[in-house]
């Protein structure tokens, strides 16, 4: 959607240089950039390209105006404030209302007459679905969910029961909220499945990544608490607890009753142990497996980078020594 | 569905502690319970939860019974009753027979009376559903597949192909059966796809999590024995074999033709390479990768948990020196 | 479908030692192969199953013909000749032409009259599929998107948007391509979405495994390159490129705006951290973490496999403290 810079600078509250009657219609990195482009400079690393875009205008520092080509747009946070104007620039899609014609909603559910549910759509017992929610193709919502105003499935998602969900959500293909957690008792006839009653609860301005899961408790809810963001891939499994603004990038697992605090960052693939408790504002570096408590703020880290891998082999096996090294250092000490 | 704790001693062979007459409609907690609630204490970690919890009766061990509050119902193992009487208090939803008008069955498939088809399930050519099957909404199972009896698939799951099931499965949305196995040969000119021409085949009493694969057999059939227990999001290769009564708890990755023994226990994300052999009765704890034959019972490990980035930075900065350390105790031997 | 091994000596370059009339019209492993089987001795390690095969006819090399009680095509990679015999033995399955009545086609998108769209198919906006293409049920291929001739989406398939797809690519259920990639900029209110406005540019000859997720670029394409083979559930984030032939198996991750190379293999689970870059030619072993830009070709690698649990707990803690170790000997050789 085509707008000036000036418009955008009153609007997010930026110093303009430059003419206010440019306009922009797209956004594109300072390399790609062409003259209806918005672009933004914000990690350091990337400044080398600043002097040779070809943009409409640069989001930048203001200590970084002076090398800019072309009109800049001055804002402390240049990312954050990329964030926001990106979104009126490429806003998200809009659709209509309505329910099409191969949607299968069920005679006890409500949907608010402003939702867009798209083919193939499969809505259960008593669900209810809020003001302007988008539900993309072939979502199956089953029974017993609510879903808050204006969120939007892409598509493929399924709510399996009892979920509950704030308002403003995004939810990916493939993801999956409700399924039963791994509940198993060993008998001596083998494993009996436990049932899984509890539900799943998600708060407001979440979004959910393509193929993650979020199990159903096994008796009480997994919760997912306001403004958390979970990629791709992620396992949450059942009566864990995510805490607000926590963010975990693809194929985290966190395994059962395991509770992280607020504003907590999971690198790639970071996994935790079952009935453990994280607290407020702790990272972990991505592959890292956190096998107890954590009380303390700070960064965590556990993984082995690769090497050549007749170098690594060689350090295992005097890992794998390293008893004898041990005792060779103890007799010496010894003499 | 409301059972009176007399009733639930009797189907279950507990020793009651308490009025025969009271009635259960649901399971909760110890903590969470009301008046209604059945619960349970079987982890001795939760066991000062018992002497305020307001549940109607409470399953525990006789040797716990003097410190219960509320009736009890006494049982060696409390979980696996706890199991099996949850399932008859909250029993799993049932479906009337039929097939919605929006499925599309194979005019050369088979599907029972009995068993029910949701919104939007595709059956393919010459496939066979067998009794009280559930198919959930949005279901794909393609040609030549068998249904056991009492199967039941939530939602959005697909058999691709050449699948037999036995009885009593349990499959999660997402999961993915008889895809082809990741099989190419390497030429001048670029890989080149290797046929992906076997089967798999699932033994009664399995239950599969949600987004988790199992690929076809590349010749012959990737085999789930009877009563295995997976998790959601695990990968189960080509030609794969797990023995009875395992356990795959989330993210495991097994790759091709390696074969697991039975009621093996594999913790969340281990990971074994493929053509290895892994007798019965082994624990692989989480994460742990398994790189040869494991011939002894027993429990397994191999991973380095997270500690602060700082101090993890500087023990690996150490190992990656470990050579030097050992040319340097050389040298001290020397002398 | 059944041919003459002289036709396949002929088709694919083999010398045949044996009778050219005999037909085969399955293929199998050497222990389980019958008289109408083609079966094929490419790893040594099988050497000892060759004298006991029935099969009808061996793939094998020339050295090995001596042995063999059964016809014999001689080629010099046998699980190359295996590959391409076998795609005629055992032809994929053929789709005809049309556009089942339960799919839905926006009026803007365009089909070719040879693809096949089967139930529950929806196809977006602007989309085009090209000749011969399958898009198997319940796949949703969304607005903007381009398929070239010849793919085939085997089932529950989705490509989110502006995901561009060359010729004679397979992609297994539950792949999603498309989907937006994890961007979010933090602000003192919580996270905000950074729009994600790029597409996915896949080329020729790709295969995309069951439940992998390909994301849409940030600014610019994500792109795969001809050639690429990705099994099982890899997350591919947004911006990365993965050079032509390269081929990653089951539950690879590759964080955001990572460069591979051309013809690089890694093997199950290998991660690789954000923004770095991997030349040509480099093997990782599975589990491996690649942490920083590798410049030379080679295999690389860095993992520790399980052993028996108590083993493995002694070895963490003296590596734990491998700081005292390294002070003892500096102690030693101050004296």
């Amino acid at each position: 959607m085509p707008i000036s810079l000036g418009e955008l600078a009153t609007r997010f509250g930026c110093e303009l240089v430059g003419d206010p009657d440019i306009e922009v219609s797209g956004v594109a990195s300072m390399q790609n950039a062409n003259s209806d482009s918005l672009t933004f400079l914000s990690n350091p690393a990337f400044k080398e390209q600043l002097p040779s875009t070809k943009a409409a205008a640069v989001i930048l520092r203001p200590e970084d105006a002076a090398d800019s080509p072309v009109a800049a747009l001055l804002h402390a946070d240049p990312y954050a404030c990329y964030a926001r104007m990106a979104a009126v620039v490429c806003p998200a899609p809009t659709y209509a209302p309505g329910v099409h014609s191969s949607a299968v909603v069920d005679p006890t559910a409500t949907v608010a007459d402003s939702a867009c549910l798209a083919p193939n759509v499969v809505i259960g017992e008593r669900s209810v679905i809020g003001k302007n929610v988008y539900v993309g193709p072939g979502t199956v919502i089953g029974p017993d969910c609510t879903v808050g105003d204006d969120c939007r499935f892409i598509a493929n998602v399924t709510l399996v029961r009892a979920t509950r969900i704030g308002r403003r959500g995004i939810f990916h293909p493939g993801a999956v909220l409700g399924a039963d957690g791994f509940g198993n008792a060993m008998t001596p006839e083998g494993w009996i499945k436990v049932p899984q009653v509890g539900g799943v609860t998600v708060g407001d301005d979440v979004e959910i990544g393509a193929n993650t899961t979020i199990d159903c408790g096994a008796i009480g809810d997994t919760v997912v608490e306001d403004g958390v963001r979970i990629d791709n891939q992620c396992m949450i499994a059942h009566n864990v607890r995510v805490g607000a603004h926590s963010a975990l990038a693809a194929q985290v697992g966190i395994a059962g009753s395991t509770t992280i605090g607020k504003r907590c960052m999971f690198g790639g693939r970071v996994g935790a142990v079952g009935h453990i408790s994280i607290c407020d504002d702790v990272v972990v570096w991505g592959a890292g497996v956190v096998s107890k408590d954590i009380t303390e703020p700070g960064a965590y880290s556990g993984i082995f980078p690769v090497e050549p891998a007749k170098a690594w082999a060689k350090k295992v096996a005097r890992f794998r020594r390293i008893d004898s090294l041990i005792d060779r250092v103890k007799r010496l000490e010894e003499k």
